[in-house]
């Protein structure tokens, strides 16, 4: 018997600063009837990401669509085919798709058929949104394509205890980086980067000034900076870096907090008098990429090379705090919300 | 007969913030010997740059050496051969090289011949320091290569009634841009912008905010920044550029001044958002492209495409007022200063 409704997490209302749990609701949402060519799809992980913040509370266009108050929050999310109208697509079948923050979603089967199928039998369902999902897509799009990461390069990443910095710390060093730095917040998350994350050393940003830490773990400069957070980090940065330098931009979480907002533009001086090359990217941009990022990294998993690591967090109820927890650095690694029972769960 | 002697000007001490005129001193110092494979060259004209701004003040290493305290500045110059030890560069040759700030100077002869030397029938001797010279070939790099400058583009640059600002509005046009806006400090030189230099529109930041003079001259958005200040222009800059958008990084004057320090750096956001591509640039880095320059912009010239304004002082003795006349904006075009007499003048 196809389900007529599902739970679904609402913006009630447009965060006025920082977002609170009062912001979100879960409502019972009516689900459409399946057409031809569709599939029902049961959702069993969903991502959260700090790239919604900017989602919640702008109403300026940007590269996706913003959240609208009264109506359902979407993101990446894994699921099965509860029921199918597409011989293609049958039920079963384990697919990624666009229309998480509710636990079931009715999906054109064109829309998941081929880039939107997953074996469950390469990696566990929870790596397919982390280290083989976007999340591990944005940290090789931005050191291969975006950072031009070279063999020998010292290679400095802020944020790294998140998604894509774990992600970040474990492919630079296997793609041939001599030297791995990060910084996040608080010493417990520090000594995980160096202990499960590849890292060479991490310095605790609230401890220090990010600034004297890259002097001191790395006294003769970086090559790469992937930033996450922007800001002081990012102004650190660009002192650390060597002549020729590459930056991905990639997150600057820290514009949407209060510290952080008065460093010197200025100091982009820098970027001239060391030919430094800065780059934003947002990594739909590149999926001609998609094919040889999995082939890698499901490689490097299968040798035992890498570390997934995800911080899940079970059931809808619970999604809105997931968020507000990743945005207050609650996480580490990739941020989920399991839904339900999994077939191949972590 | 040899001189023994030549008047140079003499960085007396740093200067204790903006530079003043008792930082510098016009002294009488002896020549070195003449000896072999060495010419004497007395200088016709010398290149007053922005650069060397930050030479007088910093004492930290960056691409080129700082000016010391009681020592000659340098800086490019155009001379003419007036005593030769070496066969091929004869007496009466035309030579570009690094020893301005002087009336004379010994230089190794392979310094300036080949690249060095220049042909005052191509262009008048001043064109040489200025469109034909650095000035003219960092506004070239900067577009073609830094900039990936299309056809149909729509260009802003700032500093656009300056040495390289001029150059870079002309040159735009004629590599296919089809609108070019730029900024410049008052309303007589953004009248001259649109009259002279090829600029469709032109903004005079003292008047307006750049973010608002760029939403009114540019509504669809501009590709290609060129940046000759920092600051607020490149703040206004990231919010007019459109997705893809592309910054070549060349001055950052505003660095040292003490307006615009306190711009957002976190409006970097921008980058991600509109993947944007900033590339810091020092031209010497780009000699491969400097015969497809030279005859590029000869061409312009030769066939009155392009306009030379030079804003030209004359004598040693006021060389140091013409460096500080620059930093105020005080010039239009290339500002040079003029020794004694020249055979092809401006």
């Amino acid at each position: 018997m196809t389900p007529r409704t599902t739970r679904v997490v609402c913006l009630v209302r447009r965060p006025d600063g920082e977002p609170l749990p009062r912001d979100f609701a879960v409502e019972e949402h009516p689900l459409p009837p399946l057409g031809e060519g569709q599939v029902l799809v049961r959702n069993l992980y969903m991502s959260v990401d700090p790239s919604m913040r900017g989602r919640l509370s702008t109403t300026e266009k940007h590269y996706t669509h913003n959240f609208t108050p009264g109506s359902p929050l979407d993101g990446r999310a894994l699921g099965v085919v509860e029921e199918s109208r597409c011989a293609s697509v049958p039920p079963g079948t384990y697919v990624r798709h666009q229309l998480g923050w509710r636990e079931r979603a009715v999906l054109d089967a064109v829309a998941v058929d081929g880039a939107g199928r997953i074996d469950p039998d390469v990696a566990p369902l929870p790596t397919w949104l982390g280290l083989l999902g976007q999340t591990g897509f944005t940290a090789y799009v931005g050191l291969t394509r975006i950072a031009h990461l070279r063999p020998g390069d010292t290679v400095f990443v802020s944020a790294a205890a998140g998604a894509v910095g774990t992600a970040a710390g474990q492919f630079a060093r296997l793609l041939g980086a001599v030297r791995v730095i990060g910084t996040a917040g608080g010493p417990d998350k520090c000594a995980l980067l160096v202990k499960e994350f590849g890292y060479d050393a991490a310095a605790d940003y609230r401890a220090e000034p990010v600034r004297d830490a890259l002097a001191r773990l790395a006294p003769d400069g970086i090559d790469v900076y992937f930033d996450n957070v922007g800001g002081e980090q990012f102004a650190a940065a660009l002192h650390a870096l060597r002549t020729g330098g590459r930056v991905a931009l990639c997150g600057m979480m820290s514009q949407f907090g209060g510290e952080g907002r008065t460093v010197d533009i200025n100091q982009l001086i820098q970027a001239v008098l060391k030919r430094l090359t800065l780059c934003g990217f947002i990594v739909r941009d590149h999926e001609d990429l998609r094919t040889e990022f999995e082939q890698r990294v499901a490689g490097w998993l299968a040798e035992g090379r890498i570390t997934a690591r995800e911080t899940v967090v079970d059931g809808l109820e619970n999604a809105a705090g997931a968020l507000l927890s990743l945005l207050g650095g609650g996480n580490v690694g990739k941020m989920l919300v399991r839904l339900g029972e999994s077939a191949h769960g972590s």
